[in-house]
């Protein structure tokens, strides 16, 4: 089955809503827009993620150090860094309508209001000239009307990162290439947020700011490209999916001399998934000139304003990747089943134990047993509701590497059945080493069955 | 050494900034009054907090499933949930000098402009009658004018439960009592915020909403207070310096029927460390009637609006009672030392690894690869960068329950010494038994050696 074929967005949003992955927000309210609420698989697939994340840029490395910074920065920030000025959409208006277009998409601006010289038909609107729309969430911190200060949230957690570089760098003891590791929210009112969790006013940003040697950074730039691209593929996105683009010269941010997105082929087509900025030292010389405090490196002789390499990857879209790369769909013995063949370490719950028959006192005092034996070792579930193919097919769904069946037969022998969520393949195991079986397979390579 | 005496504020906030686990926010712009960021320790010792807090709440239990939801929510919500009208401290302005102070807190209202008839002596200020000043930060959603929306920042997470109660009731198959768990970050307008990180403008909740039948409202309430007491106690605050508070009905707020504070004794004495509200039926019946929606428990003929229990505690609040009960001084063979003397659990980093000579690559190679062996399993730390003392100095502040170095010896007969941070008792033990026996020892009961 060509699963490029196959995944809309529809399908995916279907499936996360279905089984708790993701609801709209504020939903009883109408919804607002582009937001979301995670539910429970939601919240731990997303944690896994960020496990998974800040183990490979943290603590398998002795050159990351973590951060968390705040998300109402000093205003000063954001006027150092640029965005005050830069980081904009320019909007036009219809002068008749009223209407507010990005400039850059002005496809469908028909004019609602403007009568058309020729009956049944719309006429085009009349625009403005482009203005800059700030992308930041404005607010105001304190109540005293002459010590309240106009603040925004952070579009971005790079800025905190900067303006820590000194005293991180300084109590890390650390030189040069070392970086510095943050995961929080970001603030973005965007003018065109949507296509599910790919773009939305709030999200979880992991962002990592490699300050290196400025003769390095080139060399800096392609390593953090292909380690990136090495993550994604570990935990499962096929190769076909991904691919690499450098940015041309007229799509650079402010700040950034060289990026390039690694992409994925999301069902609205090809997207950036993640980006890899050379910021060069534009920060850096930013808060130095701004604030008067030296951001630089200094060791003796030694002493240059760092480069910095960022890549950075939105929480929620990496998630939607690993559940757009694992959707799947096939039938078996006539009967269809939707999957999600999650990496193991991704998936929300590693095993399920399902009583065959939940009423017999036998079963369930076993599977009751096994599954708080499992518990303790990893996320499980005890699944004792419905139909056993229902059960099957809800742990599918959520994409649960393998199901542990307590049976008839278990009350004779202590043994259970192992279900494999891909393979589908059965097979009968003893209770008693089932916990280091379920261990022993969790913790063995995986790569997706799907084509590469 | 009694400790009450010791630990001050002061020592707290210099031993945090000293050693990279809170710096004050946007610091070379001169701050941004109650606002900080967390360095790599704090980060560790956030997640740990935190994952102990989600395995009690969720992972161990199997009644309460886990939420994460907007922080920008419909604005609706606050209208409906009474954070708008309610949510607010009385403020008043002086006419003479401008100043705006709470009006519960007037004790230093002495004007700034007002001529005194005495000289040398300052006049009170001349107040004005209380005005309600809402706590909740304002925001607006969109570029479009017409189609921009006020909103607000959460000051709880508590909201994007309950308006989450009816997905969340159908999808998770669970039916009261349950709970739905969020971590996330809330922000309050404070004007009287302070005691470093006790009282911030953001900061992250950890929040549970149990929903109970009503009749069973008050069990529940004791129940989650003994829960949570229980917690904190588990791991390692001291018995003495915590005590449980019900809230007179002056102080409860505009949603609660009953709420009790477990309170902690922090410098600045005896404060919440945990409120465990009973909300009653409040919120779903605010959000029914708001929304048309209706929030309610319906199973056959039972048909009901649950009770809800909340237990709410501040993540860097309780961070912030980690390190103040663990924080002990003493002089061991006439030199001071400063230690934290962490629950294992909550300590950032769990055994660190010291080369005697680090020059010495005999030494260095074995320290090596011992770290990179015990790196696999928890958070350990390489330390070889001055005098072994000031190692045991830095891994002491920072709470490392464990040392290993690498010495001489361990070139000849392949084993290294263990300290124990809090006894400071060091054996010797062999390299190859090394981490299973690091492992067993973070794995232990423990009790805090500080007078209960």
């Amino acid at each position: 089955m060509p699963p490029d074929d196959l995944v809309t967005m529809e399908k995916i949003v279907s499936l996360a809503r279905r089984r708790g992955f993701v609801f709209p927000s504020s939903e009883i309210y109408g919804g607002l827009g582009s937001a979301y609420d995670y539910g429970h698989y939601g919240v731990l697939m997303k944690e896994n993620v960020k496990d998974r994340w800040f183990e490979a840029m943290v603590r398998e490395r002795d050159d990351i150090v973590a951060l968390d910074s705040a998300v109402i920065l000093h205003p000063r920030v954001w006027e150092a860094s640029g965005h005050v000025t830069g980081f904009a959409d320019p909007l036009v208006d219809c002068r008749f309508c009223k209407r507010r277009y990005r400039a850059d998409q002005l496809e469908d601006a028909e004019c609602g209001a403007r009568p058309s010289k020729h009956p049944g038909e719309t006429e085009n609107c009349d625009l403005t000239e482009p203005r800059q729309f700030n992308l930041m969430f404005q607010t105001r911190i304190g109540a005293l009307e002459e010590a309240g200060l106009d603040a925004y949230l952070r579009p971005e957690t790079a800025q905190g990162i900067f303006v820590n570089f000194k005293n991180v760098a300084q109590i890390a003891r650390r030189k040069p290439p070392f970086g510095i590791a943050q995961v929080g929210k970001a603030f973005r009112n965007e003018i065109t947020p949507g296509n599910f969790i790919f773009r939305t006013l709030e999200f979880e940003l992991m962002e990592v700011e490699f300050f290196v040697p400025p003769e390095s950074a080139e060399q800096w730039h392609r390593y953090w490209i292909d380690e990136r691209v090495a993550w994604h593929r570990r935990y499962g996105l096929r190769e076909s999916h991904l691919r690499v683009r450098a940015h041309g010269p007229e799509e650079l941010s402010h700040y950034s001399s060289a990026t390039s997105d690694v992409e994925y082929r999301f069902p609205i087509g090809w997207s950036e998934l993640e980006g890899i900025a050379n910021r060069g030292d534009y920060d850096l010389r930013a808060h130095t000139e701004s604030s008067g405090t030296k951001l630089e490196w200094v060791d003796g002789e030694e002493r240059y304003v760092p480069h910095v390499i960022e890549p950075a990857l939105g929480l929620t879209r990496s998630l939607l990747a690993f559940l757009v790369d694992s959707y799947d769909e096939e039938v078996v013995a006539e009967r269809p089943r939707t999957v999600l063949r999650l990496h193991p370490q991704i998936a929300p719950v590693k095993v399920a134990v399902l009583p065959l028959v939940p009423r017999d006192p036998e079963m369930s005092t076993r599977a009751r047993n096994l599954y708080e034996e499992l518990r303790r070792a990893v996320v499980a579930e005890y699944d004792d509701s419905g139909q056993i193919g229902r059960r099957y097919r809800r742990q599918d769904e959520i994409g649960t590497p393998f199901a542990l069946t307590v049976d008839e037969q278990t009350v004779q022998d202590e043994t259970v059945t192992i279900r494999d969520r891909d393979s589908l393949a059965q097979e009968r195991i003893a209770i008693a080493g089932a916990r280091e079986l379920v261990l022993d397979r969790l913790a063995r390579e995986w790569k997706t069955p799907k084509p590469d």
